[in-house]
């Protein structure tokens, strides 16, 4: 369709997860116009970001080096893991400043349709890490889906053996929301969750 | 928020238009995890597009080299010119192989408000092809909007003294589309445009 080296470009960018073929065209066309720097710098962050990024041997998150930013941190509980399925949710929940202990990503969440089981995440390895830091709390923050709640009753059904305390992140209507535009499952489970006043 | 590598590839992915901050994340993250090759095939594709793609001396198309890949086919009718806003318009009129003749890139369309006036455009140009190539019919193929339809007026009232025909694409139903959900616009320029049978 275009010049061999503009085709190439809308090709690589159309496999990136999200972007169809007009979308791939609409970035590729607008690098092409950009100032070269900015192509370049884009470029650039690519290659260091997948030079200089692994994950972590702790936790599993993103890592600039061997261990995490987080797990680093000496100032971080060790003894309190919050349970993520990808190191996107680490990175929200960090956001929102709740968690003062670290980290614990797992790799996806147990999809039996998309051949997804235990022993593709990093379940042994929360095992290992729970009984030789002396956890106290496991804080399971799996997404509130099928898949996510699956892995959380899974992982839970591991943790309690060793004497860990073991919860959940709450369901219920989220804040700022509209009650009307809640769903039956969100409300059942927010009633469910009611706490005294 | 993240490691540096990974914040800064988050921030330049960020910069592409239509990609917010969470599409940014998620495609960092995804390239992240990538073979790879996957991640450096894309970095190269960007810089060999940026290296090796200009802007046809003839048509203002995207080209490997001088002259794009229309303007260098001897096959392709000099003397028929098809005026668009911006090269991903003539890629869609090429696909659809109804133009037998070449192209004329503008590079946008008059938009007093975002500051683009007609000595911002390819105009000139336009005007000494037609005279140089005898140029017979100019087809204008600007957006069916108002500063397309801006643009095809004032692009017309400077190339009709030259003698030259001047035509406009048909604005109507689009085929295929349900009349219960055409805009009053369009159903006006349809009637206005109707053929006899």
């Amino acid at each position: 369709m275009y010049e061999g080296p503009i085709q190439d470009l809308i090709d690589e960018l159309s496999r990136l997860p999200g972007i169809g073929p007009k979308s791939a065209q609409r970035l590729a066309f607008h690098l092409v116009k950009a100032p070269p720097e900015e192509a370049k710098r884009l470029a650039e962050a690519i290659l260091a970001a997948k030079e200089r990024i692994s994950f972590c041997v702790e936790c599993g998150n993103v890592a600039e080096g061997e261990r995490c930013r987080i797990c680093r941190d000496p100032g971080r509980d060790p003894t309190v893991l919050c349970v993520v399925e990808e190191p996107k949710d680490a990175a929200t929940i960090e956001k929102a400043g709740v968690i003062k202990g670290r980290y614990h990503v797992l790799g996806g969440a147990i999809s039996p349709l998309d051949g997804i089981g235990p022993e593709d995440l990093r379940v042994q390895e929360l095992l290992e890490r729970v009984e030789r830091d002396h956890v106290a709390e496991v804080i399971i923050a799996t997404n509130p889906n099928l898949e996510g709640n699956a892995t959380a009753m899974y992982v839970a059904g591991l943790l309690k053996p060793l004497g860990v305390r073991v919860t959940r992140l709450a369901s219920g209507l989220p804040v700022g929301g509209d009650l009307e535009y809640a769903d039956e499952v969100t409300l059942s489970q927010a009633l469910e969750g009611r706490r005294e006043m």
